[in-house]
């Protein structure tokens, strides 16, 4: 690391001259190859954007100039550019840094960004401020942004508003897999080196003398020739430029992973006015060539050997808890032709993978898009289909009014299988799914459930196919628990909960929903062998709240426990009180949850303690209640 | 009405020959006109709409062809054509037809659709249900958009995914108020004519002429043809269509105010396979002259004398809550120049306009587009402005994840100004702002406050100026409560709230939050008069929560009574019980708010009596817990 060991800040890398930036990407390349093959995390997206980001300090002046990421996990090169080189390799670990770029960090963070499609947004409010703040008047804003997260709703908004309000941001389309161009004919290719080709030229100028001669275009519109030439472009190519439909200057597509020409087209265009968009084309996992052969595996590909590219394989081979639910939906859709799966851009994370292999026509990945998926699934549940929505707690966010207007409002029977909720561990802040169990217990006619263990969540999926309405399914990122206790479809009753764990005189009850349950399992395992009696039941359901199980509970305990893995506003916890002080009943009731607060990066284990939602953390609210009870009595 | 008297259903209209076509269109507009004149909705819209909607169900096998409507309160002609015109005369009271289409009224209604853009998501789910069940390959699906509607996110979305599986989606454009042609150059209002124009098929055949020769076009790849003639015509008008960007194919723009027309375009396209986007230009309040003249003012005009156009204005000059906020946001961005106004397309409805009208280049329109309104402001805020977001409340829905990742995440400053919170009466189930409070709670470091008068609101928006963090301000509907009691800024203390009513001997509290408190007043003056002293306090914050006060409340009296204007899930009622359980309290506690299921369309006061938040329902509950006490105490 000849040049990279002395680039503590980008105003370092600013000094060199612009031929040893190669050098320096080389560099950067062969640091995330050592740190990633043993501390895991986002590879290919990295590797592809470390071009990108080394010529961006090198002709921004940032902090001062802003860069905006978005679903920042391929900013990896810009945390080590930025004073972070020495803290990445505990990068996502309990008190190291964020995975993703984030402005509690560092001052090179300007936005958060762990959801995709918002940087367009975030940007163009830093750029109209700027353009409005005396003194900022010079200060430059660059969105960039994937060719996935473009897709998105949120995205396309923010482009439709770029050109709306005088502002002269810049955003940079990274675009990795080129799915923005799969539909283009096959002139697309040769795009990217178009406009110097003489041939364009000369068919450019004879198009631009015909429409001359026909009194189309003429000198006093030369405003137009620029769009004339995109337009031009997206004739021959048979294809329509979106961009310069929203009135967006296009340049584009260069090549991404050429840090000099990245240099000299930003040089040429970075003052420019209004705003601009900037296309290049990236490779994932470039400059690594095992990476570049099979980006997909290489998108986040655990361990690895760095020499050869051979993947170290953890021992387990427990299946997953999205793994359980994938092979479920594909039983189920054997038996049922109704069935569909729908997910948006987490195919292989959901494990909705399965049942787009067998059935692709029935199974829809419609991209960066929560909203339309859910609103799509209440299409198609219209129509007489049984859709199953799998999507990620936290990215369900965007589909709350969709849930509310397009589903619930006509009850419609759509199975929300929501994967990662909960504490998510190394993602951070902005994946945890704690927000799920409350935003949904508010929604009328909305049944809500979250399976203790992988045979219970079977049995859901079974109970799901003939239920009439809509239905929330919940469950964890992570290792699934298989409590080796069978459950039948037909002990599966909606709104009915269970006592898992019965111990002689028990004073205390744990109420728990969901696979957290385990934790408590644990919990009273441990009590019991220390004289500490405790029962434990698990819920199964948050709506609606088994209310003739809570009348048998509160009438044989001292005190109950309600523990569930979500914020403590407005999730099981609070149906229990609720229902206490609705019915006015006298009971102790203690509430164990992820309390009102962000919580950070770390395992999912770290989490769970600093939550007190580990079985240790449990196991002392019990002794407190104990022995409050005991001095009491005294 | 001869013709209209006679059709009870589009099947009847089917009967008539394409000439009576244009004479049912006239006499439609002259029904809504008579009835609309007394019993107000939307005016504008549904005028425009009336000979698109006459084509539709003459064109097509409705029900069994479905049409998706999308904000349907254009539909007015589709709801007389399909059974309801008897029952027009009392859409949106009490009892009536809804003012919007819903499947739970009616067949033909094929989806709900009060917010808007979810039309094409919902008919593409439709379309692809139907091309993949035996016996329904045949069925149509036609979505219905509006220019604003289709400028939204979840819009693009569907539109992004309407080329990806097979499907036979007709999606209709009805733009009426050129929005989307704004940026046109002049070339574009000639386009509607220019494919049968003679210049114009001169000029593609010299243009195609010349790619021949260049090879870039050629006689098998015909399919291009198509799209070679729209490119060209975006190219030629300097444009770039972005349906054809998306494999949509694209027709139009026709004259949507000739019946005639529309019923051959529509034969012409309805049985053509993949997905197809017809553009159709209507005039919003066409047929009516005084309409045609000024569009936006008969948006939804209320009263007005149909000989004269002259509208019939109401008595009362008291200001509504919109008014009061939009008046005080003005003065304080009078005196704060890094104050700014952001709305979603709810400009004159949030009052934004007078902000709008004083200070254009700090105040912004974004369209139908929340979750970017949300995520720019966050981008200001993050750059030193100081944001003020005026969004309703059942449409902030959609910003949801944005207020969570990129406001609250990283603290930022923005103020949200929740109009339309609690129940809005006549717009009905879709519209009524039940769920902010409990989705707002929620969120870790957002304060929540609610004025209950006039006076209040204006010195919270005071406070707001100076607020640090994310902060949401939520007031209702309708005319404002000035209470005549003066609040200083001073008195606003974040998380304190106040006693309101004071009665000699109370034993029952009431804990109100926001402008429903009103009704505890009227509620405890009334009780007060017949000897059951009540005392009122108005909480204002609903985070976070006034702990003091509820400690003192909560040793002085038997019982209390929480009041909101919102569900009973999550809400302040919800926070009180979580407050008196987690400290272990014995006070009896009532809860009122609007009741865990969807509530319908009627007045504000029908509806607070409809879910007991009106003062004589109040005054049952604390006459209810008055008699349970005695008893106790016999």
């Amino acid at each position: 690391m000849k040049l990279l060991s002395s680039i503590d800040s980008p105003e370092q890398l600013r000094q060199l001259k612009p031929e040893q930036l190669p050098e320096v990407c080389q560099e950067i390349r062969e640091f995330i190859i050592t740190n990633l093959s043993h501390n895991p995390g986002h590879f290919g997206s990295s590797m592809g954007a470390v071009d990108l980001i080394v010529a961006l300090h090198y002709v921004f002046n940032t902090p001062r100039d802003r860069i905006v990421w978005d679903v920042g996990h391929q900013a990896y090169a810009h945390k080590i550019l930025t004073g972070r080189r020495d803290k990445f390799p505990r990068q996502r670990t309990k008190g190291g840094i964020s995975g993703f770029p984030t402005p509690l960090e560092s001052e090179y963070d300007t936005f958060i960004c762990g959801h995709a499609g918002n940087s367009i947004s975030a940007a163009l409010g830093m750029a109209i401020a700027d353009l409005n703040t005396p003194g900022e008047e010079n200060r430059r804003t660059i969105a960039v942004i994937g060719d996935a997260s473009i897709s998105g709703g949120l995205a396309f908004e923010g482009l439709n508003n770029a050109s709306n309000n005088p502002n002269n941001l810049l955003i940079i389309l990274n675009d990795n897999d080129m799915s923005i161009g799969k539909n283009v004919g096959a002139l697309h290719k040769s795009l990217s080196n178009l406009t110097t080709s003489a041939g364009y030229n000369r068919l450019r100028f004879r198009v631009y003398r015909l429409f001359r001669k026909l009194g189309l275009i003429n000198d006093h519109r030369k405003g137009l020739l620029l769009r004339f030439s995109n337009s031009l472009k997206s004739l021959i190519s048979s294809r329509q430029n979106i961009f310069e439909g929203m009135n967006i200057r296009y340049f584009g597509p260069f090549d991404g992973n050429d840090v000099t020409k990245i240099v000299k087209v930003l040089n040429d265009i970075k003052d420019m006015k209004g705003p601009r968009i900037l296309h290049l084309s990236t490779v994932k996992g470039k400059g690594y060539e095992p990476a570049e052969k099979n980006p997909s595996e290489w998108h986040a590909p655990g361990n690895f050997d760095p020499a050869t590219g051979e993947k170290i394989k953890s021992g387990s081979k427990q299946p997953l808890w999205q793994e359980v639910f994938g092979e479920k939906l594909v039983a189920l859709a054997d038996m049922n032709p109704d069935i569909v799966g729908i997910t948006a851009a987490m195919l292989s994370g959901t494990s909705v993978d399965k049942m787009m292999a067998k059935y692709p026509a029935r199974t829809f990945d419609v991209g960066i898009s929560e909203g339309h998926a859910v609103t799509f699934a209440g299409g198609l549940a219209s129509a007489g289909k049984k859709p199953y929505v799998a999507i990620y707690s936290s990215f369900l966010q965007r589909g709350f009014d969709n849930i509310i207007h397009d589903v619930a409002i006509q009850g419609l029977p759509v199975v929300f299988c929501i994967d990662r909720a909960g504490l998510v561990g190394e993602d951070g802040v902005t994946h945890h799914g704690l927000f799920d169990l409350s935003y949904l217990r508010m929604i009328p006619g909305l049944t809500v459930a979250a399976p203790l263990d992988a045979e219970t969540l079977m049995s859901l999926m079974d109970f799901s196919t003939g239920y009439p309405h809509p239905l929330a399914i919940r469950y964890p990122r992570g290792k699934a628990y298989f409590s080796g206790k069978k459950v039948d479809k037909n002990d599966i009753v909606c709104g009915k909960g269970r006592i898992v764990l019965k111990n002689e005189g028990a004073r205390i009850a744990i109420l728990s929903l969901g696979a957290i349950g385990k934790n408590a399992l644990k919990a009273a395992e441990t009590l019991g062998k220390v004289g500490i009696p405790v029962d434990v039941y698990d819920m199964i359901w948050l709506k609606p709240l088994d209310e003739d199980l809570l009348k048998e509970i509160s009438s044989k305990y001292d005190a109950v426990i309600t523990l569930e893995d979500g914020t403590l506003e407005g999730g099981l916890g609070s149906a229990v009180t609720d229902w206490i002080v609705n019915n006015n009943i006298k009971l102790r009731v203690q509430k164990l949850g992820v309390p009102d607060r962000w919580v950070g990066h770390a395992t999912v284990a770290q989490l769970h303690e600093e939550c007190g939602i580990d079985p240790e953390g449990i196991i002392k609210v019990v002794k407190d209640i104990e022995s409050s009870d005991t001095e009491k009595h005294l």
